[in-house]
């Protein structure tokens, strides 16, 4: 195979570097371009300063093929970018008569007259190709020098997407359409299993790959596994990411609730509908966090009949009918009182399946028997009624995260037929 | 004034690269940063390949007196951070005894047993200062050469932050306290008044600052204002910063719910708390995000009695005792269903004030009088009982969370007296 054609993301702005703006551009530009099986190495930030821009300039050229830079494009003084390019390039600026039409165009259709500053924004590089910009008045451009690309656009996000879609994108998949390569990738969603433990469970990873790439991302919701392959053409990537995948699910299948952009609450969402089930569910500690989740999702309306948020113990005797002796005998945060709020919502709404959850989500109201992070949580529907302990950590807000995504999974789990042991 | 003292932010992951996770922790170390006066001059994105990190860390350690790295200390085979530091300081892994030992207790206290690859995160370079990770298992490191930092975390957000915040920002600020400038930031919150409209009230800005910075920061909770002062002493810096304050309060004080990292639902705890007041809340819309939102505060069980997330009528007649004429007459998104809802979830939860949300989120349910984004409000005590409606957006998750902000701003008016008109 070829070696891969390798890109670099520049993002220009102060506002980035200063955590004012999160970096969306270059997270955009890399997602796209790793669909066109074009390798993006590396990435880098710069303040609006000159020297600095132009110094990253020469350190990336020689190591990539295609540089891409956004922002500092604008009409106002700490925009330097097509100053600095002039100046890498060694050129000059020159008025672009197609772009100073499109600015004229914009700012009539706005109502407003042109001023000298926007003006000025139809100054480009000599020799650069425009690339129009359909959404504002700053160009973009693109230079191609000696097998290299140097593409550069605005920073505002909606104005660059547009340019990627309409331009870009489809340039470089014409440009590069005779590599005899794919890159393909797929993101298998785990939760209920941390990573070491996942990772035992895959064994040789090098023997379950066979020359592909695995990357573990964990986080508070579960950890996922983002499989990479690169062969020669689509059908054996897509062949060899499915020979993967079913590699990992034989070996940790059940941990397994979802592939790439799917969330736990739109998968019970599917399977509840399929089954024509309907759900309410009494949350103590989470305090709303779950039925939160749950009516995110779009229709949710048609499976999801209610949520009580019993924080307090009157809630949780009124509206779920908890035996206030269990509360007294065992303390609210119980596996009894969990079984008991599961079935009290489950009854009182008429629904098929009640869930609840109570627990200790810190960080005070700990006992030296009722550590922060204890959470109990219970599902009943007409013939089983059960609750299972869990030890979460000492993070109020991450707890609360934990804890709903772990009483989304149980349902899982029991809507699959799948054991709720561990 | 002296030179700065200037920092390097080196993240790495392919999922950054490829965009399949932002960069927040640049963002949040950048922010951090600057509060406490070192400049971030630059920022880069490695993959997980050894080669290319190591060229990083040689790229960067000459230009800049900090470097910070996060990301690739996990457990598995694709986290090669380590490896790369004892390449680029020539030194050795060894196991400490102290992160051993934090491991250990973190399985325990999960209920797992440690597994060999889980103790393979002990091995940290010989001579590095042990940053210990209170949330997670994989240690952070710190070390000093010739007057320069080298500091690496793991790329989980939280265990990151929590090192930042109890280890090395106290660290930084002693080791530079000497510099002989000063730069302070505060940043004013808002919400219910658009960016533009907000941008007017102030008039001009360059008068209100005189020399100092202004950004505004719009997002779906409102609008925030932050403010950068650059002067030669602490108490200086304190004045302007708060002279400028002044002005901004002046002339938009009704719409500033808090400063810096408040959040609207400990604002109106505070308050709730200060006036010995109970709530509670019944929520259609929004699904549980209010609840949530409020039982995110630590204490929030001594003021937040319970929610109702009445998802279907009858949740809304039974628990709420919403009159069911009132639905068939008006719908269940109107004036007159959120004030019924609001004084039921008042009465029968027996607190002094309740409030409620129903509307239409999206993308699905408008019809021709109520269209998506519609949302009634109410809010009752014991004397008055009161609803108001609003037109947000098209976008499902944005609607439940302006929603919701704007409801607990409606608390937040109603308690401080302010009207809530606009």
């Amino acid at each position: 195979m070829e070696k891969s054609i390798t890109a670099h993301i520049i993002t220009i702005g102060d506002e980035i570097l200063i955590g004012q703006v999160l970096n969306t551009n270059a997270a955009y530009i890399g997602s796209q371009l790793s669909k066109i099986n074009i390798e993006v190495k590396n990435a880098s930030i710069v303040g609006d300063i000159e020297e600095e821009i132009i110094a990253e300039f020469k350190n990336v050229w020689d190591k990539n093929d295609i540089i891409f830079v956004t922002g500092g494009l604008g009409p106002t003084h700490d925009d330097v970018t097509r100053k600095c390019v002039v100046k890498f390039f060694n050129t000059e600026l020159e008025e672009s008569k197609e772009v100073l039409a499109n600015i004229t165009e914009l700012y009539k259709k706005r109502g407003r007259e042109i001023t000298k500053t926007a003006k000025g924004q139809a100054l480009v590089p000599k020799n650069a190709r425009i690339i129009n910009n359909q959404k504002g008045t700053a160009p973009g451009f693109w230079i191609e020098k000696g097998n290299k690309l140097f593409i550069v656009m605005p920073g505002v996000p909606f104005e660059m997407t547009a340019m990627m879609e309409e331009t870009i994108i489809p340039e470089l998949v014409g440009k590069y359409k005779s590599l005899d390569y794919v890159i393909k990738m797929t993101t298998l969603l785990t939760t209920g299993i941390p990573e070491s433990h996942l990772s035992d469970r895959l064994g040789d990873i090098n023997e379950l790959l066979s020359g592909s790439k695995l990357a573990f991302l964990p986080s508070q919701y579960g950890v996922r596994l983002r499989i990479t392959v690169k062969e020669t053409s689509e059908e054996e990537a897509k062949n060899k990411l499915s020979e993967i995948e079913q590699k990992i699910r034989a070996k940790a299948g059940r941990y397994i609730y979802g592939k790439d952009d799917d969330t736990l609450e739109e998968i019970i969402g599917k399977l509840l509908k399929d089954r024509g089930l309907k759900i309410a569910v009494a949350e103590s500690c989470t305090g709303g966090n779950l039925a939160n989740r749950i009516t995110n999702v779009s229709g949710s309306s048609e499976y999801f009949e209610r949520g009580v948020v019993s924080y307090s113990n009157a809630a949780k005797v009124e509206i779920l009918k908890v035996n206030e002796d269990t509360i007294l005998e065992h303390g609210a945060v119980s596996l009894q009182v969990a079984r008991q709020m599961a079935e009290g919502i489950k009854s009182t709404s008429g629904t098929d399946i009640g869930i609840s959850l109570t627990g200790i989500m810190g960080p005070t109201g700990a006992s030296i028997d009722k550590p922060i992070g204890l959470v109990y949580i219970g599902l009943c529907d007409d013939k089983v009624c059960t609750a299972k302990k869990f030890l979460f950590g000492d993070d109020r807000i991450l707890n609360k995260q934990r804890a709903s995504q772990t009483a989304l999974d149980m349902l899982r789990k029991y809507l699959l037929g799948i054991s709720l042991d561990d």
